[in-house]
């Protein structure tokens, strides 16, 4: 396919508001190692996460490289020769994409003179079919400090399977592509290794690096200490909660229950926790870690509620993961049972099928709202498999939450008064503009990317370190994707994989929020962190998960 | 009951974030005729908005009384004494309302020393039962441009029978009120007049002042250009709306159908489509006037929705007021029948019973979604009667135009795909932290309620105006509720009421918005106004009703 040079007016065409405008103005300022010469020291061989022997068959030629960091120099390490670089967004949007981009672009402008870049268009499906966009100056500089990932668009693709990788490398050659720049989640940089591994497997020039993006807050180790956008969502999140806060103690009458995203991990609603103080807040690694059941959760929301309307309020705000019930060790026996169950047999009105289900499920069935049971028994995705997804956690909790007030008040236990409101907070945060945090961030990922490709490295991860100082004393440097590895045995192979970062029980944010939530859960503790603010008071903290995980005083 | 002193901590307990502590020390500017001496000028006399003679009766001691404004003097035209002043906040919350307390508060303290306020708890109930809070310097000092009405909160009561209004008078005479200000929409504002009325009937000195308050913009007039809360509330919805624009012009394949607060009047909807630019923004005052059908309205965005198709764009943007379906008169038609029908037959499975509507009514009962079929025959309230309010409009409407898509899909005139995603921005709007707009049109509304209630005016709203200049040239004065009324046939009784201000359709907000939304719909002109910001690039902005009403170049 042909290039597409700026095929759609892209933003060029937009009117921006003042605040979007003020941020195209607002100047980067760059880790110091990256405003003047460098070279590159590498550290000392890598291994894997975990099952380094299969990553090391997996990886044959990229296992155990070093991690790699910047340092300055009195000249040049390499000769700044044009490039040919080709940058991928992948998946979900986060804030500050575009200034990976544009920390790419600016590097190649400003030490590789002459170079060409091209933005591969909807994800890695653009690899694939060498859907492209050539970026210049004016194609870029309308996306500056600006949110969504639409100056090239994202995808869900995979370049999996061997057709794929000869088209990514038919790709490469075209455009006889010097490097690569992934800019993904866990499953994206995994991929980037693979293709980096394959490049290298094939002789190729073509070199491939990755960037740490997702709002979940879950692609994180120790030289990667965030992934971007986390800091952006979770201030927008907390923005509206820290509002619904100040309304629910105003109105004095609603319970809200507020929904956050991260299906796979609880960083969002423990961080949001952490700026805002809600009155309960559910963390579902530990769910997961004291096996908790429904009842129980129900139960210790249930307590909350009651202590609270003795004290004399008949209010509060509580937050929810979206993955919640995935961590409910119970609710997943009761899924599977459900899927065979359904798979074989009808379901009767008399409710006679439900003798098929174990004991414990059935009685976790019965638990459940009829509203849910509805849903579980009606809404199958294409495999015909119950859709755990699909429940609107929040409602659930409400509905089981009353159910068991409704108890309590029939023996005369509770004299309160409950009314529940939902909220989900999730599209809004993805696309915001990004905090300083996250756009000087994204810069230096994306400068510092561009440095590991002219350095002639592959299969690293952009990584920027030493978060908590000002910009200018951040580390630069690329970590070894193999070494953030381990395998997972799938279809009885195994495949690589980065696991994912959950919330540590016993890490110094989740442990902070355990030394306050009794108090948080009675006594109103309610912050209003206001909204995200780019200049003055504010513009410029981190988040506390990143603050705690760094052990930097707040 | 005993005078309530600081009986919860009130804020002073309270963890500030970084934002709200420098909005604390925010300093605000008066509008300069109140910042020195000055003296009241009477308007002529004033009549009413409708029936002037009814309104004439109602109020016998306060109709025809004239508007007054403040006006620059040599010297103080009154005397400074000490006064005793109320204060009370009724109905929902709007943000800025304990910026109208501390401008009363402020002005007290400066033109009246040694006075003494109150504060009403919990609303005209705290007035009924004389609960209230003594407020000084220490209690007010946390609540200064701070969001929520939690310094004395607020409540929905109304003060309306012979006993009530006596309530009221013991409570102005047991504290020796000079003053009442009532902070509310246009029944409080209503109930204000009449309660000034009946303390003047009764020679009691406690005069009666208002001030406009509510998010949804419905209470204005020529010398009350706009309600406080407006502003703030519109750019937090603003804020998410552009935050899910730029998410779905990123991931290209969502529709995001987004429900406004505005029951009675679509105000904040418009407000926000001017901000953002959406592909299709109802406006519900529009489709009572052409009296459009629910099918109508269907049709209307599906064909956008085709046409975009066509042009590549299988996403979008909808806004939509909460009370839409009450504008649209078949459903009124529909609902008053089925409250009939409900109230004396029984729903039978079959469906007969449907034959009891008339035919137009059973066509659009058919045409709902079972959903809400459902909704509509099992939901009710105390009354027995249908809720409407309960149906959540904006997905009713995802699930018609999906349904009207299929048909065209069948028919070969639509090629695309269409997932709706449905978002409610409501509460997360009501208790921001005041832009700097609504922090100062609050403060200089609350300053000259004080001013008036010093010169011995009663049955006024503050009034505060010319407010696309700067502060200091702001206007001041007080406008006769008398003037904003007409009255309503009730229970074979006159009742005044201030009439909402709806959207005009040859008002300027609207013109502009029929003159672009064609060009929004197709092309993609979406704005992100980002979040509010308090100093910098866009920090002192007015919203575009208010911009486009007062006729200011924008």
């Amino acid at each position: 396919m042909a290039a597409m040079n700026n095929p759609s007016p892209g933003r060029l065409a937009s009117v921006y508001s003042e605040v979007q405008t003020s941020r195209l103005h607002h100047a980067l300022q760059l880790p110091s190692v990256l405003s003047s010469q460098f070279s590159l020291v590498d550290r000392p061989p890598s291994s894997a996460t975990g099952n380094p022997d299969e990553i090391a068959k997996l990886f044959p030629n990229l296992f155990g490289q070093p991690s790699a960091a910047l340092v300055p120099a009195k000249e040049a390490a390499v000769e700044g020769k044009p490039l040919k670089v080709g940058v991928v967004l992948s998946g979900g949007q986060a804030p500050g994409g575009h200034n990976v981009i544009c920390g790419i672009f600016d590097f190649l402008q400003h030490w590789a003179k002459g170079s060409t870049m091209y933005g591969f268009k909807g994800g890695p499906a653009g690899v694939m079919k060498c859907k492209y966009v050539e970026l210049n100056t004016d194609f870029v500089y309308p996306y500056r400090n600006q949110g969504g990932f639409d100056m090239i668009c994202s995808g869900r693709d995979k370049i999996e399977t061997p057709e794929q990788f000869k088209q990514a490398e038919d790709t490469a050659n075209k455009l006889e592509l010097d490097g690569l720049v992934v800019i993904g989640g866990d499953d994206s940089n995994t991929n980037a290794c693979l293709i980096a591994e394959y490049f290298r497997s094939k002789n190729l020039k073509t070199r491939v690096i990755g960037c740490p993006k997702t709002i979940d807050g879950d692609l994180k180790c120790k030289e990667v200490p965030t992934s971007f956008g986390f800091d952006t969502a979770c201030k927008i999140y907390s923005e509206m909660i820290g509002n619904v806060m100040t309304d629910a103690r105003s109105s004095g009458k609603y319970y809200h229950f507020v929904r956050l995203m991260g299906r796979a991990a609880s960083h969002i609603t423990l961080e949001c926790a952490l700026q805002t103080h809600p009155n309960i807040a559910l963390i579902g690694e530990e769910v997961a870690e004291k096996k908790q059941t429904l009842k129980n959760v129900t139960d210790y929301m249930t307590d909350i509620v009651c202590k609270r309307a003795e004290l004399g309020y008949n209010y509060g705000v509580i937050l929810i993961p979206e993955g919640l019930i995935d961590f409910v060790p119970e609710v997943q026996k009761l899924i599977a049972e459900l899927n065979e169950i359904l798979a074989h047999d009808t379901v009767d009105e008399a409710g006679v099928w439900k003798n098929k289900l174990e004991p414990e499920s059935k009685k976790l069935f019965e638990f459940l709202p009829p509203s849910i049971q509805e849903q579980l028994l009606l809404e199958r995705d294409s495999h015909g498999n119950v859709q755990v997804a699909k429940i609107e956690t929040e409602k659930m909790l409400i509905t089981m939450v009353e159910t068991e007030l409704e108890k309590r008040k029939a023996e005369g236990k509770y004299k309160g008064t409950f009314i529940g409101q939902s909220h989900f907070f999730g599209y809004e945060g993805r696309c915001g503009l990004p905090t300083n945090f996250d756009a000087s961030y994204c810069y230096a990922l994306g400068y510092g990317a561009g440095a590991l490709l002219q350095s002639g490295k592959t299969g690293l991860i952009s990584s920027v370190g030493n978060l908590a100082a000002p910009v200018s004393e951040w580390t630069v440097g690329g970590t070894a994707l193999t070494s953030l590895m381990d395998v997972e045995r799938r279809h009885g192979k195994f495949k690589p994989v980065i696991k994912k970062a959950m919330v540590e029980l016993d890490g110094a944010p989740f442990k902070k929020f355990v030394s306050v939530r009794d108090e948080w859960g009675l006594k109103n503790r309610y912050i209003s962190p206001g909204p995200i603010q780019f200049i003055g008071s504010g513009a410029d903290g981190i988040n506390h998960t990143l603050i705690l995980e760094l052990g930097v005083q707040a």
